[in-house]
């Protein structure tokens, strides 16, 4: 088969690799139906990241099942499958917690961009759709296995409650579906942070109420003005940088909650400056196992349309133009297709 | 009137001060039933935060409502009142929310242990009885004011649900207390953390049900090893320094949550390391007015009994005593009576 491998920054290219088998009786093989770039993928293309040995990247798949281990029993071949980047037995004491992404047995995914995938914890991880679903619904079943079931546990992590005022920290593919999720749980007032004029678009098309372009010190005085004075009920932070979480903290209001899931990059907390404003935070690798029954209903039903933060669709050869069309921002996300 | 005063580490001195007057239409003027030194008092005393010019000292207090100002509606002469360490208004966005150790028009208390006492905000922070209280349920109205608020926030801010596995990091009054508000919220199994008898005996009396004596990472693996590898679900942080904040985010479970009253002194959080462990954070200092009318009615009906925390009890005038008790040791906390 095929698939991307990464081999340096700014270098990742499109080779024959072998076929994945079936190598524990909770595998199964996936032939993919749609795979994506990652705004997380971009942390070693850029350098920021070390890279190591060339190796296979990839962490967001929807496929057909090819083929199962024998302790698979919730999926059989032929069936559309939707799963996580993180995968988990869902049946650990994590697990059962609600915390799949923390599974004891969890194996993160990363060699999703290729023609076909090996999917460890099967049993656990898979969720199967009824039918196979039409071609358009495709880019939101996808979505869900990662930036929708991230910026769905942003919000959740937040805290957002109906008639809330939240913040959106990122204009990504996450922060965006960060918008959708705090729209559907209630959130009467949206501020989108972002200075790119597609994305604010999309923003707003997706529930934001307000944006706010600038960052920094006049970024946190602005959502200020927009929230009494004192800050907003929510924040998801939807980067990962020193900068992006300063911004969420100070964006909250004193007992306010920050749900942050951007990997963070050099991020360091201060004991007491945490103390004195009240703000809850939690963050993480989103346990989108728990959330994938939901979400995929609320993708087949019409009720969210997070496809549309895949605004460039390649043929999986062209996975380094991907990449570069990322980087260089002239996507927000990239849609492969084998 | 006659009150304490702190020179320099190890100095406190009982001097005579002049008798507080109303300077706001919203200050009352209180006689001192009751007062004590607090843990927080510990740090300048040691050493360990700026003294600066010799000034008064003390934030717990329980008294007599001597005069008001023009302002204050919801208390008059004679009442016995309860009070918080953080006065508020009772109306600013903050204290709507809750937060009333946010107020806009927060001060800190600092001057309590004296024979009379301004309170400022006096509207919104005193709570009067509907009698005089028994001298036997003074010590337990007195902790409400302080050590009761502060445990009852953090087992709240640790998100303490009936049947959870709770762990108090810390076995000072605040912490004692902890165990008070974890088992009062339902918490089946408490964990305290003390390597004290004494501490050790009231813990277990207000309804600790195991004991860990360790520290560090053998503290850490002595909870994992009682909490079925992974961790309790929530932890109350009752000390503030770097190695109770790594203890306390250590012994927390994927998704549980940590709630931290001790005021962190040089203590920084790890945003990659926090973000893997899915924990949730919140802390600061403890909006006790939310919880008073609460707490003291759980305080007269003998529900709780927070002033055992007491050990010690001095006249006002050997409040250099109480201080050197509790820095020894040989106090838990320490009670001072005009």
């Amino acid at each position: 088969m095929r698939g991307a491998v990464i081999h340096a920054p700014g270098d990742v290219r499109f080779e024959t690799l072998d076929d994945p088998t079936i190598s524990r009786p909770t595998d199964a093989i996936i032939r993919t139906v749609a795979t994506c770039v990652c705004g997380s993928d971009l942390w070693p293309y850029r350098g920021a990241e070390p890279i190591g040995d060339p190796h296979p990247m990839g962490h967001e798949y929807v496929g057909i099942v090819e083929e199962v281990g024998s302790e698979v029993d919730n999926v059989t071949p032929g069936q559309f499958v939707v799963g996580s980047f993180a995968t988990s037995d869902n049946t650990c004491a994590n697990c059962r917690n609600g915390w799949q992404s923390n599974c004891l047995h969890r194996e993160f995914m990363s060699t999703c961009q290729a023609d076909y995938v090996r999917i460890p914890n099967a049993h656990g991880t898979l969720v199967a759709t009824d039918d196979h679903p039409s071609g358009d619904l495709v880019p939101g079943l996808l979505a869900v296995s990662d930036v929708m079931g991230t910026g769905w546990y942003a919000a959740l992590a937040a805290e957002v409650k109906p008639g809330a005022t939240a913040v959106v920290v990122g204009d990504g593919a996450v922060g965006l579906c960060g918008v959708i999720a705090a729209k559907e749980l209630g959130a009467e007032r949206i501020i989108a942070m972002s200075r790119h004029e597609p994305r604010q678009k999309l923003a707003l098309e997706f529930g934001a109420t307000d944006i706010v372009t600038e960052r920094g010190d006049e970024g946190i005085a602005r959502v200020k003005d927009l929230t009494n004075g004192i800050g907003a009920d929510s924040v998801l932070e939807c980067v990962g940088t020193a900068e992006s979480m300063r911004q969420a903290l100070h964006s909250t209001r004193p007992g306010g909650n920050v749900g942050f899931v951007g990997v963070p990059h050099e991020v360091a907390i201060d004991g007491q400056e945490l103390f004195f404003s009240h703000v809850g935070l939690r963050g993480g690798p989103a346990p989108v196992r728990r959330y994938l029954p939901d979400l995929i209903d609320r993708v087949l039903s019409g009720r969210i349309e997070p496809g549309k933060v895949f605004d460039l669709t390649l043929p999986l050869d062209q996975v380094a133009e991907g990449y570069k069309a990322m980087d260089e921002r002239r996507a927000i996300k990239t849609l492969l297709k084998p």
